[in-house]
């Protein structure tokens, strides 16, 4: 199932695995790649520089119809006319930051327990992020990861869209979307990457043959 | 000058400050008192904690008519159904709080050095926070303070509300209005007060007694 918007590659960015490329020239190459969706992440840098970053990136983005979603500040989505906003479990709640941000808003939510994920089933998020999906280095506090088989239980009680975070790489990308995940998000696979242009082609090949064989099958 | 809302006695909450006591509880006093004007500020508690605080504050605030200003987030000002922010030199900036928050908010803004009160003069801020009036262990990373003849020059040169903040305690209040201040905005006068509600009356006295004294000559 093709996903509206498109969620399918999801590139959540982080200032300190691009090694010190500009942001704005590692989301260029990944959009180029093939990246569908951008959240822009900033937990490090003041508030004014986080806005003037987003709407660097939301200029490049808006033409390609690609969405903006900030991570966690509602202020900041609104105040660069991002497309929504993706939520911790230490945000927002999201039921608040729908009523701030209005129906249009796409807004996002991280999900770390079966517990988390069984309350969200109360309410109209755009997607779960599911994380991680495998252990990773970026998120050390993270709770245990789900694994492939926490995915596909996860799929069938959940009737939400599925966002897997968390060690995803072009090795592993097909098993995480057969386990039910309708798009990937990846953070260092890309941040980090030599070539983020190729790294995120790479990726982006794996989400459309998943999605041509399901076609198919 | 009576100012419209009356931002006369202005409480700046800070959670350390009330020793253990809860920060709502430290507001009833402060009212009974006769604040005018409460800033919740709380830089150390997750986001949920702070629009609960936020709610339970604006619930009693509300009725007496006695605005509620965010101290940074937008975000939770819009959530809590707040009555404006208080934003730093470090904080989203005045242009943007004001088109995501709209031409009814309060809007404040700490100043710190004239070159910033210039800045400001362009901007129809509700008022500026003159900060610190005095040297005061409570932002320690605070600028050189304005001393009451820095007050008095910055009187001169700007057209907005100026409310003061730091050091300011009974003894010294009346000198602060007398150079030029249109309220008086406390932290630990009142928050590390022993009796909250005695301490906002003293404060009180002196602004009242000042603007009568204005009001015959």
């Amino acid at each position: 199932m093709t996903i509206s918007p498109d969620l399918g590659l999801y590139l959540v960015t982080d200032r300190e695995l691009c090694h010190g490329r500009p942001v704005v020239q590692i989301v260029e190459a990944a959009l180029r790649g093939g990246v569908s969706c951008v959240q822009l992440r900033e937990k490090s840098i003041p508030i004014g520089a986080f806005l003037e970053v987003a709407r660097s990136i939301k200029a490049i983005l808006a033409p390609r119809g690609v969405p903006l979603i900030i991570n966690d500040r509602v202020d900041v989505a609104l105040a660069a006319g991002a497309d929504g906003v993706h939520l911790g479990q230490n945000d927002m709640s999201y039921p608040d930051a729908r009523r701030v941000l209005g129906p249009g808003a796409i807004i996002g939510l991280s999900i770390e327990s079966m517990e988390q994920a069984l309350e969200a089933e109360e309410w109209d998020v755009d997607y779960l992020g599911v994380s991680p999906v495998f252990a990773t280095p970026t998120k050390p506090e993270a709770k245990t990861a789900w694994g492939l088989d926490g995915l596909r239980r996860l799929r069938r009680c959940s009737g939400h869209v599925l966002i897997a975070i968390g060690g995803i790489n072009p090795t592993n990308a097909a098993q995480v979307l057969e386990a039910g995940a309708d798009g990937l998000a990846v953070v260092s696979a890309i941040c980090s990457a030599p070539d983020p242009e190729a790294a995120s082609r790479r990726l982006r090949e794996a989400v459309d043959r998943h999605r041509s064989k399901k076609l198919t099958s």
